[in-house]
């Protein structure tokens, strides 16, 4: 579905323009086109491949998409994949990670976004760069930077949610009976984590290939603007292997604290335990039926005996409590 | 077993021809062949060697087969192994990865695939390139490519079978009383996995030379795609990597859930064994043989005494409904 | 909020200077400023971004705070983010370490240090600085060091804390009874060690490019000093790996004490169970209601019965106390 | 001890040579001796290093033997020592690894082995050599890559042992009863993995060196022949990776195993008390010396309440069977 | 302290000099001064400093000690720091690691040797360069090596004396009854093993740079003697990851030693409460007090009991070894 189609020149928006208009602009110097396409059919992709000179593996990879992140040089045009990273909610009410796509291809004079499953568009990257026309004189180079610097901007949100998440679980680690719930969210987490760290680094490696040392002739004199780019997806890259290590931590806690709380069910079930077998063993002696048991015909006997049971198990109530098994 | 063997100029298919005529047909200019044998004998193998001149090393690793994939430069030819991959049946209706094995030998004139254990030709192959006689042109090189490309792109499906096997079981691994499964099926996981990483990663790592910088002769203008070729094996590389690393967190969850089983069991067995025990102990006290027992005598000691009993318990199992033990 | 603005030249302090007139000495050769800023206003940051010529990015990042520490450059200036750890007591009494942050603009004459959300400030480094007009000649890329210095500095106590912390937990690890407070020491050491992590790792990676090979222009002639700057980062990225390493270990080894903790529980358990289910089967046979029972008869037969009850413990205690279950 | 000592020339063994002559022939164009030793006395060594100029550092490399794996260059010659590792029986019929050491001087025209701690001889190496005249020609070169190759060689046997003892572990890792054989024989194979690995990863990684970018001048146009030797040291380290990754797994596995083993000893145990705790608590209960208790008084008391304690007995046994604690 | 002053000229000793012609010596082509220093005053180590012209950073570093091992290139002389590793009794008679401190500074025409923390002088290094004119002609480089050569041989008794230990744990890991002292052996070991790490890692990093490429003028010409110091440090260093894997292992195996151990505790718990109970369930039954009990009345009922409660405690005997749970 084509969603706009515009021609800027230098650093300011000349026309909307309609796509069979697209040839015509694309061959005027210092202009380029902006096109964009959400989930497009196959004819629409060939068309524009046509348009704009694609090759062919570039477009195949647009056309079937889920492709892992990356930046390919074809000649002097880029073809980029990257993943947007949404927080949505399932029907039981969690929250899930859903992974939309946006393949963008940059030539010298035109630049094509087309986004798969993702409900974010980029008229806030159009409404930016239009406003900044001194850089948007650095050409197609610009938009890519823009878009790129806007699908990077959206993984803090999601990076601080997943941090936020694991404050939560620690928060309640170390508490009793919780260890079932804890190890679910822990999982939960980790699976969360994997998706954010497929989008981001294989992402962040081409991007450091983007400024400093030999880069794109797209990408030529915005250095600083790709570095940036970097620093934020290495960032974002850091917290994930924070996260990423303290989760294994708090697995292996978690399975301590598993056996810690077993172990203090073992205590209570033995001083529990032993609080009634130890009057059970008193009864049992005095139900022995000897005829020589001068004990049984004292009046005071019945109640004497009920006494030993209960001092036996305050007694034994005292050293349990002092030794905390219970 | 020889399986076919054809000459192509300039793009086209030009004849099946008999083994005994390659030589002719390897001398002319912009003409190359292309043999396809199936586990050859000994016999074959050194006719093969003698026609293209094939080095000795090379004819080794295809005679004995059992290789690690790997792409390897003897002068201006290659010599490639590569690791086929095929879901089976068991006897027992288990599904297990049969790994065969394709070795090319690529020459300017020539290429020669031999293939063991497997299965799968490539007839498939034969049409596309044929298809495509533009690219077929490249020579040699392209069905070197074409053939890699084929293999490659079978591994998506036992991929993604491995992911969903690996949902599967994340969809259990909470479940109570599955954990036995559970760990029998993480650890099957495991070992296919690593029979996919053993035929992924080396390749991946030698088809990261055949593009960018210095590349071999028969590869020449053909970037585009073998750089194709790897973000495939790279793709594959990184789900094994993600799976890899949710199935060491899912056998430590595994672990947890067992311990958590345990732990559950030591109470309710704590649970019940109160239970019984609090009404034994009590009927112990009333079978004292003490001559003076008041409540002995009582007509209504019997069922008072039923009564406490059912209280107890009803209170016990309160508590420990209560507190989730039972 | 302006802390101070002081001019420098040959080595020498030669005036406080008010914001207005930074530009007048900026101008002067073998003149430079530096201005210190704490929690700065969003204008106070554009009037310096003015009057220094900052770059828009660097300013940018100054402004938001809570970047990873980094170096970076832009044109013949440089900025680096250097993260602050201070021990700090929360409303518990208890340890945590407060991250703040110091943003560095250093060009070749002048210095703009910005602190955020840390108490101590750099009156020691400026005294330090003017008390060595030789080292001061070298310009503005001595002061940088010199905060970079006081900076890493810093950083040694809090990991000589966390050493200590370290062993103080080992010193109770094999202790008894100790497991649920050695864990969550445990675990609240790594969350710190994490802390310390992310403010040094980056760090040290970005320093190890002021000296060696290529370095930008204002850190030249200085290389000894930024060497000594990285060797002080790097021996305390290999005490943190140190402290991971052995909090790995240590974590797995409080596991097996508690694995230990709770067999001994178990023995301890089944130990005294034995020594009052003797008795109490005992006592029961003599309960039952047997007519011919002869033994009940004897005058002595119950004495004798507890005799045997009191011999039969005697021995499990013995047994037990040898194999070391009580 | 001396084991033989041999002259050739232009690919062909000319004379068994006494160890006198040896500088004759060494010092002839186009011929190179080769001398192999056996755990040579001190004097022995002393004897060669004169003969050959040999180096002290490797001399005394060679004399005390234990090196690690490791190939030197000495000015233009090559000092290389090699770990063969054999399988042998120990006293009790266990199998264990036996490493031994082959040190080899390589110069111009001379080879000097050196054995030490290993049965197995280079007389086969020595054969293969005299029968390939045209590659012998190469020189001392060929011969270094004929051990070297030998020894490499000799390593596939024990990788193959090592993973078909892995698999016997696999097959009985989910057997019950067997956790404790299970986790010796783990550990055990471990051992012997880490035996082979420090023979293995220093000799491939010096191996690479040997071919490719700047070689050697002794293994100068063998470079097909070294990254033999190279390809099989890699193929066996692959094998090393892949047995050690299943191993780490497997041990987690046995530890699941051992608590699933536990949890079901527990609920068995469980069943059994609740089964022999019942019938206790109603002959407890009609143990009870109440005057008033009309259940005692009924003739068919005594079978009822047998009755009762089958039926109640027979329930418990059907319900623990279902939900498998029976 | 001041140890030791010497000059040496042409690899020979000319004499010990008093500390106050120092500099008469160093000002004499070809001559060299050795000073050996132990635990410094601050004075003694500024005048050393005037005299050779230390750099005031290195100078620093040997005032303060507890620096990383590391060697550092100031101008044209070497700064270079070692520790040293002694085992040690403690106080209880057990086993410690005792790091000191080896500090050299290196010039053209000197050696200055600081030691901190530690008995072993270097008067065996004295001789053994004394009695090699040969190599000491090279010079105060030889001297380095010397020195680095000696410390680091120093090591090697300190990684068998862990080896050996390790193999004693090694040996009772699969005890029953040892996992406390185990484990506690383990950690002690892996204590160790990180201080001899932090040792050897550092310093085989810089002494890699001391041969090979672009090395220090000091250290020309002596290429083999440097590389002979880093191989050993590597054999070290891969000696110290051996054991350290095998660490890690062991602790796993452990603890399934531990979870192994108390599943035999509870099923001999099992076993026993099993015997005891069945007695105790037949004595209630029999202790019933129905009016009508056939049994009770038999003259033979009392033994009869007594046989079948042996008789079941015989069966149950026989079935609890069968399984090994006794």
């Amino acid at each position: 579905m084509l969603i706009s189609c515009v021609a800027y020149q230098n650093g300011r928006k000349i026309a909307d323009i309609p796509g069979g208009d697209i040839s015509e602009y694309v061959s005027r110097p210092d202009c380029f086109v902006w096109v964009a396409l959400f989930e497009p059919s196959s004819e629409e992709l060939d068309e524009m491949a046509e348009e704009f000179g694609l090759h062919e593996l570039a477009v195949d990879d647009a056309r079937h998409g889920h492709q892992r992140p990356k930046i390919e040089e074809y000649g002097n045009s880029l073809f980029a994949v990257l993943h947007t990273i949404e927080r949505e909610k399932d029907a039981d009410g969690g929250e899930f990670l859903n992974t939309g796509e946006v393949d963008i291809f940059v030539g010298p004079n035109y630049v094509l976004t087309v986004r798969h499953r993702t409900h974010l568009g980029f008229s806030a990257v159009r409404a930016r760069t239009e406003r900044e026309p001194e850089l948007l004189k650095n050409g197609s180079g610009y938009v890519f930077y823009a878009v790129m610097d806007n699908v990077v901007d959206r993984y803090f949100p999601v990076i601080d949610a997943l941090e936020t998440e694991l404050e939560a679980i620690e928060e309640q680690i170390f508490e009793r009976n919780a260890a079932r719930s804890n190890i679910e969210s822990l999982y939960a987490l980790k699976q969360k984590l994997m998706v954010l760290k497929h989008a981001v680094d294989p992402l962040m490696e081409a991007t450091g290939r983007l400024y400093g040392g030999r880069v794109p002739q797209i990408c030529a004199g915005m250095n600083e603007y790709f570095r940036d780019v970097y620093d934020h997806l290495h960032r974002i890259h850091t917290s994930i292997e924070g996260i990423r290590e303290m989760l294994t931590t708090a697995i292996q806690v978690n399975l301590g604290m598993i056996s810690l709380g077993e172990s203090e069910v073992t205590k209570k079930l033995a001083a529990w335990a032993a609080m009634i077998a130890v009057p059970t063993m008193v009864a049992g002696i005095y139900g022995m039926n000897f005829e020589h048991m001068p004990e049984l015909k004292w009046w005071f006997g019945y109640p004497l005996s009920l006494g030993a049971m209960l001092v036996a198990d305050a007694y034994l109530y005292y050293r349990f409590k002092k030794s905390k098994w219970l």
